[in-house]
């Protein structure tokens, strides 16, 4: 039972019955029983009982033992034969020509290997320190390069979410370009029905009223009707190639009209299409959107994919989410960053204009390498098939059905002749194996894909003409037919060309792309590497029995809309994953579609304020969140249509019990809610939480809880048992799904029951919450969000078992403490010692502010210098500036702990030596040291230390060390010089004079 | 067809038809087609027509075209989705108990995904180079560490073929160790029956006599017999635990006997069960031999499973294959390295006492990381676990049939009540899905292994004993079982301690293991970096889609003694496979039961000299063999019974034809074969090949051609079209499979029709070879060899189709003479411009003998100097001593060949720099330089150079470059001072002080 701890927990594997011994806790947890004594001892403890008594306060400590079945864990084979059975119940093998933004791709195999399952790749953190970034950096500067060239807009972000929030950042960039005076969003009828329902629910909670007008099929009605408000309009969104399959020209006179009004003009789009048609620059757009999956990525029903966002010059400053950017390190060489970070919500707040935070940074690097593989010609050469299949397939429909798309390029829309569209999928389906898209009642649409071969052609031919061909007509056909776009929307390569930079001609080889990937990554620091202390961010183990399954087909190739009962197997884990979480949480309810932390956020506070509504308290609308808060949470209130009220902490980091009292009442008639991350930003379980929940159900507010933290509660307490009403979780920090680099992550939702019926619905799919009288609107695209990557929280759920999993968050604590111990002679730890609090939880603050003044020494400087030492930095300055938080997690071992340990105790004496004025103490504001510098620098005699001080100021780096690729990078040059594509040949040969 | 190429091959996908356009050739050959221009034009050919006509004799260029099937090649993904379909004809839904040698294990997921499935760690090359393999360096001597510790025999090696060859070298070992002089080598009779015919098929052609005799289940008669003849025997190999299970207590008495007459014990065993059991060394066995394949590899159907093979330290100059030993690096650091050289058949040649040559460094390496993430503990609570299972079900057998086997660890034998082993062996497997070994009619044997569970267990109950028990029964039992093995053989750890050595019990989290690999690849140069440019090795791509099936259950689960109608997939593979190496070798019948090109060779001159008796020839026992051949050419010759008989090269490099007559014709009488490099070791296609085989013929003789250069000739002309009888090729060099850091291999030989009735059979399993009057010998334990890595050959075959395999050869030779073209102003290259002949085929020499006159500067300073400009040397003094042999192979671009170029140009101005006596020169001498020497050596000031000089000579290796981790390596000092396992810690220790 977890309500009682072992001594020391058993971490061997032991033959105490017949059971199998590749059980994962004693993997996945870093300490072994030797090590765990050897730290309760170092904090004077008996034993973890005891130490989890002094360190969770007893009103948080429940121990409710948790439901997970099995209780005690599968074993590592045993989770993969099960997980076999479940992905069984999938179908994959019907040929899916579903379409909608989801499209069939190849993988290419080298990229499959050396990115998508290279630990390197998966499991480092978002590019936030330069130095040890640069590998995915560059691909991620290859990603806004493809975006940018192919869409003809300069200044593309480093990925968003998916389509669908894509279409709703542009929304929200085109309403406050407007300054919010404009309140009408007008989308054209022939959008994607999901991007339309996500645009909706953001137009909902923000107050901007979405209309939709058929601009494009529908004569000039629409137009005329969108000239009538166009005063009011601050934004004009429609699709190109539209959804139903055509290429519309009428794009330029709609643009000119938003333009006239000063709106902006936004078109989703896709990737492969603009290799043959002219790229949306052209007709006068100000943004670009859209998906990169089908350059790829795998359908993995429904994501993860990366979203992508593209706009012109004017709005290079207001484009939402993450932007790599081109500067310069200490030396003067090129190196790359994250840029403009000041448009970003962890520092705008609630002032932000987007709350994306986690992105896809993994799958817009799988895409980007897609195409530098392929290469400008191989693109095009896809799509061109793409097309001639598509064209075929026109040709022998034409006769039996009509055909409503025009000028199409891989999509048709045909209106069915003498059946309807239910009974001819039902044929589709059970002669062909066949999954097309209904439409309505008498018309189907299908897209073709990279994946489209010969045979089935045979069978589409068959299925809509009842013709059969062979290959040898086929091969006629093909002759015959030709890219039948209108020459006018053809792209011309001259006017628009694209992907021109070298790196996009060079790695056609797989011996030249696998060494490329290898290149990238052998210049970032991952978990392969060494630990990440990120606070916050809870960098631990992705085991690789838990990547495993997310490569098989049974999980990776269904489309996100085929009929329910072909995605058995995904229902089951689903709902057993929703149960689990709500279990674990102290909830009822769960919703995994939220595809980051924020968008979970987004998703609990516009579930609570549907409820509020529900209940005729419709001017609730205050969202109190303490001033310790992560940025996300004030940017989420404000985009869920929220005002933003600050409670003061207290000196000791803990919430200003009185001052949140105070706020409530004074907004009781206007409380919606209270956001609490618990154990707090600090890191500390604070014990007042309690009360603070009571004073907010009190004034009539719910309690929303933060989750990020929760590796501190499993098993232990829960925002549920707690009294919260609603809390996120990031399956990506507590649940095991890697960081990718930036992304992907899950941020799922769990509920009290009273709020369970506003989870989100999805327009094409029945989600878990199937009452659609009341579920909000889609918060993604995707009904079930990133659902490819699900199995990696529900592998790590299902091996830790009930009574493995409190142990994550007990030995996380005790990895904490430990660490803290050891470096509290040597560093001020906050709040620690303050009223009494002797512990953190699963993480801890180091306080550097003083080392300015005395040594000249800032907290960036640390962390730079922690990189000579082969380790990434831990939260530099949040939650408080001039800090580094830090946080272990339950994989490290004490070795490894120790070595973090002796390194920030070893810069403790070169900081102490600067103090003294000791030259020795130079090196680190000089940190970190790349080997150009170490070797090719001149200056070496004046800097008052060694080369060896600098690259090895600890022995055992001389064994394996992750080396800075570049010096420490110049933020502010590369924000006064923006470049964010790969600079052309001309612009890298300039710089190099 | 090939018979003609194009101007310049076309690398682009071209949408000249319906095909999928991820068509696999484009991205095997490096150069696309702009490159192959540039690069026909550097050498002044307009087209590749002509290349060809002016680089292969036009006696030689045949052109057939090739039969294989799909013409054109699948594409990548059609590979995949016809290979999943061959695998879906293997059964893996049955549950094997057969044991034998082969066991279920589990694969770690952490060494399956980052070892296993990692390219730096199966792309790497046999660490010859040992300043860029300290990582799997580390990681054979962690082998060789698990095997000296639990076999309590303290010298081990790298590696062995698989356990019949172990067991065959043994037998050599020991007929050697008596100097020929005792012609009988005794096998006890409970030796697995495979490893017996292996040991015979070797006896056979060594003339030493076999004589099998029960030692151990008949009483005494088989022991007094044994004293009989003991003076007459130069050996005695038991099995411990024997092939029937039993743990036979008797062989501190044969031992003493062999001791007495001066012979060696070798005892064939297994290492889980010597967790539990005492260690052969403790009754006198001076060789231990058996498989690491239960630590953590794939069944795979036979193999590939490292062999492993430890010895008293009296014989550790005389054991066989790969030996890692310690020794230091110019800066005195530990660094690791191959020892003792001079006894492997490079340098002893027809004096060799072993031809192995490839390994199994993967499989070892996988085995040895096995240990490692276990530890002793883990490992030794494994053994029990399965010990257990076995002792709960034979308490039940018990009743109702006999045990035959006494004092089991995992196997039973059991004698059959009232049924034939037919018949019950049916019913296992139609009602319970289970597979048992057949012994004899009335006795079945089963053997347990780690994948063990209770519903096996329950199911085995029910039907050896008819009672249907339940899991708590089970429990119940488990708690009343105990160890059950007899006290005097049980293991006392302190009297025989094993992996006591730090690094077996450190890593036991999966982060650190995760980490301890990273750090040991990152250590290490690989196709991943950079291209290897070995002579003869051919280190072309290993392409992501030919390894991904290599890892699914349908093909690596399958025990190779399972009745062939399970293994209907493979069947359909390898029938395929062989007709297919048949066609591009020009021959009729092939076997692919070989698993390394040594084994080949001996297979292949075993097949002539069994025709050649056959046919009433048995005095033919001359093998000509030209000087420059490969080591293991006169080795195999040796080990097949054959004399050896050197035949003169000329200078141009070209066989001295007249010798080879004159050899020929002396010998005519008793001339069984010659042996021919084709194009020579020397990398040349020399016309007079035709007229050698023609004098040998003529003589009666067969023709042996070593297809090691076979990449020069497929679908340019072959083996059979040039007139041999029998070749042998390393689908590790020519057919794409990696050379996995020196081993796995295949080495498969093809015959004309006349000898393919020899080709070899396997006691168990009927091989395609089905006269089994006729068949030789098994030449290795599995049926079909390495059989779970053919689908790697096969991948490529059918991927590059019938058109496109010719290009790889012709792709090879262009890369060989680009890079030769361009490297002619600076260096002189062996052969070529001699005797007319103007190129070479696909690899060339260049000669730096005079260097060491002129400059101080040897073969081996360039080679090191290269690892500082980021590359592995090519083939360094071999066929000719102070020469580098470079071959590109086709898979490197245009980018990489004129990397390598530059290198070797900046290098020879090095070299002029020290001829001159300019300081800088001294870099060569110096060189590698490891970040070790550049950042903390003290003497910089008095090199002469600089850093920046030594390490970053040319300015892309600032951008990536794969480090030596120490630098250059003292091979005298380790050979001197022997130590072949891990260090323990206090040698580790004093080594510091
Ligand atoms: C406390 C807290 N809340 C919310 C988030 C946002 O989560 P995500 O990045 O998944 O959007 C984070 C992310 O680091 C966080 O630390
Ligand atoms: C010419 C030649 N023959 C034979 C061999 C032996 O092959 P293997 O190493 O597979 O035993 C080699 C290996 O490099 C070789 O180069
Ligand atoms: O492996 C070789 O010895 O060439």
């Amino acid at each position: 039972s977890s309500n009682k701890y072992a001594k020391v927990y058993n971490s061997s594997p032991v033959v105490s019955d017949l059971k199998p011994l590749d059980s994962f806790q004693r993997r996945h947890l870093g300490p072994n029983e030797t090590e765990v004594a050897h730290q309760l001892k170092t904090l004077g403890y008996k034993d973890l009982d005891e130490f989890v008594k002094a360190v969770v306060p007893a009103n948080i400590l429940v121990k409710r033992p948790l439901k997970i079945e099995p209780q005690n864990g599968f074993s590592e084979s045993q989770l993969l034969a099960h997980l076999k059975s479940i992905g069984a119940k999938n179908n994959v093998n019907i040929k899916t020509f579903i379409g909608k933004g989801y499209y069939g791709t190849i993988v290419p195999p080298v990229i499959q290997r050396n990115l998508f399952e290279a630990p390197e790749w998966y499991t480092s953190y978002t590019p936030y320190q330069p130095e040890i970034s640069q590998g995915r950096l560059e691909s991620l500067l290859n990603y806004q390069t493809v975006v940018a060239d192919l869409t003809g807009l300069p200044v593309a972000n480093a990925s968003l979410l998916d389509e669908g929030t894509a279409a709703a950042e542009a929304m929200i960039l085109s309403y406050n370009f407007c300054k919010k005076k404009k309140p009408v969003y007008v989308v054209d009828a022939n959008v994607h029905p999901q991007t339309m329902a996500v645009v909706q629910s953001r137009a909902n909670t923000l107050g901007v009223e979405l209309k939709v007008l058929d601009l494009t099929s529908g004569g000039d009605a629409g137009f005329e009707e969108l000239q009538s408000i166009s005063k009011s309009v601050c934004g004009v969104l429609a699709q190109y190639p539209a959804s139903n399959g055509t290429i519309y020209k009428k794009f330029q006179k709609i643009s000119d009209l938003v333009h006239a009004n000063k709106g902006l003009f936004a078109v989703a789009t896709d990737l492969l299409a603009l290799t043959l048609i002219k790229p949306p620059s052209s007709f006068g757009a100000d943004i670009a959107l859209g998906s990169s999956q089908r350059f790829g990525v795998p359908l993995g029903y429904g994501g993860p994919h990366a979203g992508f966002l593209s706009v012109v010059n004017e709005l290079n400053r207001k484009i939402p989410g993450r932007i790599v950017g081109v500067s310069k390190d200490r030396l003067g060489n090129r190196a790359l960053r994250l840029a403009l970070q000041t448009r970003e919500q962890h520092i705008k707040r609630e002032k932000a204009t987007s709350n994306i935070c986690t992105a896809q940074a993994l799958l817009a690097n799988m895409a980007s390498n897609y195409a530098v593989y392929h290469g400008p010609d191989g693109l095009k050469k896809i799509a061109q098939r793409v097309h001639i299949y598509t064209s075929i397939l026109a040709s022998y429909v034409q006769g039996s059905h009509e055909i409503a798309s025009e000028n199409f390029f891989d999509t048709l829309t045909v209106k069915l002749n003498g059946v309807t569209a239910k009974n001819f999928l039902q044929t589709a389906l059970a002669d062909y194996g066949i999954n097309l898209y209904k439409v309505d009642e008498t018309t189907v649409s299908l897209s073709l894909d990279e994946t489209i071969v010969e045979s089935d052609l045979i069978k589409l031919i068959k299925l809509f003409s009842g013709k059969a061909v062979d290959n040898a007509t086929l091969q006629k056909d093909f002759e015959s037919v030709s890219i039948s776009l209108d020459a006018e929307i053809i792209r011309d390569q001259a006017e628009h060309p694209y992907l021109t930079n070298p790196v996009f001609n060079k790695y056609h080889s797989e011996t030249s792309m696998m060494r490329y990937l290898h290149s990238l990554q052998a210049k970032d620091l991952s978990l392969a590497d060494s630990m990440i202390t990120l606070g916050s961010c809870t960098m631990k183990l992705n085991s690789a029995v838990e990547m495993i399954p997310v490569s098989w087909p049974e999980f990776s190739s269904l489309h996100p809309f085929v009929p329910k009962d072909q995605a058995k197997g995904y229902e089951e884990l689903i709902v057993e994953l929703e149960k689990d979480l709500a279990d674990i949480t102290g909830f009822d309810g769960t919703t995994l579609m939220p595809n980051s932390g924020a968008q979970g956020e987004y998703t609990g506070l516009t579930v609570i304020k549907s409820y509020l509504d529900s209940i005729g308290e419709t001017d609730r609308n205050i969202c109190l969140i303490p001033v310790s808060a992560h940025g996300t949470n004030p940017a989420s209130a404000t985009m869920a249509g929220l005002k933003v009220v600050a409670v003061k902490c207290n000196d000791d980091g803990s919430l200003n019990l009185p001052d949140l009292e105070a706020k409530a009442k004074k907004h009781a008639k206007n409380l919606a809610c209270v956001m609490i991350t618990y154990p707090s930003t600090y890191g500390l379980f604070e014990p007042g939480v309690r009360d603070a929940i009571d004073i907010v159900h009190a004034n009539g507010g719910q309690v929303y809880l933060d989750g990020a933290n929760m590796n501190a509660q499993v098993g232990l307490t829960s925002p549920g048992d707690l009294g919260a009403d609603v809390c996120h979780l990031n399956l990506h920090k507590t649940f095991a799904i890697p960081h990718g680099g930036g992304g992907p992550g899950v941020g799922p939702i769990c509920v009290k029951s009273h709020l369970m019926k506003f989870l989100p619905g999805h327009p094409l799919i029945e989600t878990t919450n199937t009452n659609t009288e009341t579920a909000i609107e889609p918060v993604n695209s995707a009904p079930f969000g990133s659902a490819s990557i699900l199995p990696i929280s529900y592998a790590y759920i299902k091996m830790m078992g009930a009574t493995g999993l409190p142990y994550s968050s007990v030995i996380a604590m005790l990895n904490a403490n430990y660490m803290m111990k050891r470096l509290e002679p040597y560093y001020e730890i906050m709040f620690i010692g303050k009223s009494g609090l002797k512990h953190c939880a699963h993480e801890f603050i180091i306080d550097l502010r003083k080392l300015k003044a005395e040594a000249g020494v800032e907290a960036i400087d640390v962390a730079k210098r922690l990189q000579d030492y082969g380790f990434h930095a831990p939260t530099m300055s949040f939650p408080v500036a001039n800090t580094l938080m830090i946080e272990p997690t339950e994989s490290e071992n004490l070795d490894e702990l120790n070595r973090f340990v002796d390194s920030l105790i070893s810069i403790r004496k070169e900081i102490d030596a600067k103090m003294n004025g000791d030259s020795t103490g130079n090196v680190l504001l000089n940190a970190p040291h790349s080997l150009d510098d170490l070797l090719s620098s001149k200056d070496w005699e004046s800097r008052g230390y060694s080369r060896e001080l600098a690259g090895f100021p600890l022995n055992h780096l001389k064994n394996a060390k992750s080396w800075p690729s570049v010096c420490r990078v110049n933020d502010t040059y590369g924000d006064m010089h923006l470049l964010c594509t790969c600079p052309s040949v001309e612009e890298v040969a300039a710089e190099s004079d």
